[in-house]
């Protein structure tokens, strides 16, 4: 039954596409409004910066602390807020706290969003969210306030820690000084509590909820085991390959003491995975960090959280498919469970448009900015904005018009996910049974 | 039985990869002896330039035509044919011609060698691709020939002629002039018969063979057709990239007449695809076309011939299974002909290693080279290496010692094929035939 199958992914997908555009176009009106603005901004750099924010990428035509007043600062914690949670939830919530009945349809919205296999459980899945979410950013914003009001003041100091808390648990990479976190690069109190933030915001409500549940590591779900070992190894892997790349760079950690050489190494590690937040200056890394930075900001965090890029699981899945055509297993598995076929080609599915999106998206740019501008920094910038990463090798304010619209347009896919753009736009397929002969290909 | 499966496997690759580790060794030391140059070079430059010979490159540090004496270019051409068209080729025919009989053992090895399915007709096979390539290459030399001998002289223009012919059909891409053939760009005689020389070359024995013998386009294998029409698609399609990109630039085709534009663009098309000749300066480039060319280098020819790359064939399939999870459908399917899981599974594990050859290799050269150089120089060299095309930003020969290693790594990488150098290294699994029970991972 082709035609249901379709249906059930159509419809939900061409309405979370077209959700998620309906408020950036507000976000971006409002924050266009003379109220958002100090002395106002073109249109084009409040889609942008709406776009940034709904999208929870955290790159920046226009510095966020001097050109847009507190009211303006509120509009992009709030688009930030509905964009990391997802504009669906927020709906849902509303209707179960105004009592309504959430019927199929809305199920298979949610279903899409959390990008969940099952279609029971999805209310209470709702519900949990929203409490996970006021917990974490509560406590954050607390800790933060905590380190901010002696210095900004109560009213100011609150306002920073949630702010910056809501910024960090959604990835955002939003932040209130024009230098981002850099002038807290000798702070732990500060970098650990938002990398702790970014760093579970990354992992997805899925397995937070899951460890939540479980107690238990060894009964963890398949999907959380792989997140937790994969960014485990993300993050080990690649603070060392920072402090050994960047450890004697007298732009960014030369010069700092053995701990906090560990601590900004550390952060540098968590951010590309995908907050955007940076505690040194990104345009004074190694090229070898750069690259590998760009890889971090390619592969993301994991699904259904607020992370971009093509997800840690499809990297670990796909590995393991390409494991069980080297020791010519029928079966891909991990830790004493069969990964289906329908799983690895999905996963397939998504690294693919990621590759096509960054090349078309950098190619794109080559033909937007002016020649020369060096392939590292347009290739910097569209692997951040499709990983909705924000991080910048300082290019993203000199971007021409266009380069801002192709820029934009990547976060879109980035944040909405490449699949669900295509779903939304597919027509759906004739119903074709028939199954014809196989014939094999010879592929290199 | 895994472990008989793995023995076919296991057993050829180590064959096929130690043999061309061997050959490569081999011409290193004939090249570096004093016989070969005028001068003398270094070791690690003779390696290079054996490496880029038997692996069909063309990269070069040192210039081909200055550097080395009748004799060191005799040898560069032996080695191009061998490696091209395969020592195992080599050998058998040999052993044939010896009226020797071919046992089990060889076959395997030659299976493995042209990627083919089945056991049977790998002789003849064997036979007709020595004929297939001495038919092409000499009508190749001879109108090369003709056009050579009234300007070089009746010896030099047929040794030029055959020397160019055997580079192109086995898409190495060593020419004989310092410019290579930048000095032809306007010169249609030469650059179609390179063009359709590399055109042949780069679609595989398979695909030629298989022409020739049905003779109708109908009949002919979803192998074939898939080359066919990958190849004209992407030789239309970037040759009006080209147009576009460079019929304006002042540096490559802007001065040029419209039929030398079209000559030099369709060439431009051709020489990505891998086989590294150039008409004009390719450091004159937009940033657009450099980004467009390592694209078509990455992506390569057919599986079976001298190219490179991921291969036309596993992007195809590739892209017909992503369609096949936008369009929910069981079976990847092509042609009215389905294609197995197996062959896409082996797809994505070429394509896979491809990613992740030609990061590891630029993040190397990031180290190897001075902080500075410039990322597209580095990851155009590495693609080029591993599409075994030989263009270059005019960069190779400005490597460090430890730069060319790496990037003669890639070379035999690229050659000998990601996965058969898997498949030589891979520890057989033991036989485990338990199947592990379904869960679903989430892979956004
Ligand atoms: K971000
Ligand atoms: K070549």
């Amino acid at each position: 039954m082709p035609e249901i199958k379709n249906a059930f992914h159509v419809q939900p997908a061409k309405l979370l596409a077209l959700g998620f555009l309906g408020l950036i176009l507000l976000g971006a009106f409002i924050l266009w409004l003379p109220v958002s603005t100090h002395e106002g901004i073109s249109f084009i750099d409040a889609l942008f910066t709406a776009t940034s924010a709904v999208c929870v990428t955290g790159l920046t035509v226009v510095d966020t602390s001097t050109t847009f007043t507190l009211f303006g600062q509120i509009v992009i914690m709030l688009l930030i807020q509905v964009g990391g949670i997802g504009f669906v939830t927020i709906a849902i919530l509303i209707a179960v706290l105004l009592g309504r009945r959430i019927g199929l349809r809305e199920r298979l919205v949610l279903q899409e969003a959390y990008g969940q296999v099952s279609l029971s459980g999805l209310i209470r899945l709702t519900q949990q969210i929203a409490v996970i979410t006021v917990v974490v950013e509560g406590c954050g914003a607390l800790l933060l306030a905590a380190r901010f009001i002696p210095e900004y003041g109560v009213g100011n100091g609150l306002f920073y820690g949630l702010f910056h808390a809501v910024s960090a648990f959604n990835n955002a990479g939003f932040a209130l000084w024009s230098d981002n976190l850099m002038g807290f690069a000798h702070d732990a109190s500060v970098l650990l509590v938002i990398a702790a933030l970014v760093i579970l915001g990354g992992l997805g409500y899925t397995v937070i909820l899951d460890i939540v549940r479980k107690k238990s590591v060894r009964r963890l779900s398949l999907h959380s085991k792989m997140m937790l070992i994969g960014t485990a190894a993300l993050l080990i892997g690649s603070t060392l390959v920072f402090l050994a790349l960047e450890g004697d760079n007298p732009k960014t950690l030369g010069p700092m003491g053995w701990g906090d050489k560990w601590l900004n190494a550390f952060f540098m590690a968590v951010v590309p995975r995908t907050a955007g937040f940076n505690s040194v200056d990104m345009a004074g890394l190694t090229d070898s960090s750069v690259y590998w930075t760009m890889l971090l900001m390619f592969i993301g965090g994991g699904p259904g959280s607020t992370a971009g890029g093509i997800k840690v699981t499809s990297l670990i899945v796909l590995i393991l498919a390409v494991w069980s055509v080297l020791t010519r297993r029928e079966d891909v598995q991990a830790m004493g469970r069969r990964i289906s076929r329908d799983v690895v080609f999905r996963a397939l599915a998504i690294v693919f448009f990621g590759g096509v999106i960054v090349f078309a998206g950098s190619f794109l740019l080559t033909l937007t900015e002016p020649d020369g501008t060096g392939l590292h920094k347009l290739l910097f910038e569209t692997v951040s904005a499709f990983g909705t990463v924000g991080l910048s090798l300082n290019f993203t304010p000199h971007l021409s018009p266009l380069g801002k619209l192709v820029i934009s347009v990547i976060m879109f896919l980035g944040r909405v996910g490449p699949l669900t753009v295509a779903y939304a736009l597919a027509i759906p397929p004739r119903a074709k049974p028939i199954r014809y002969p196989k014939e094999d290909v010879l592929v290199g």
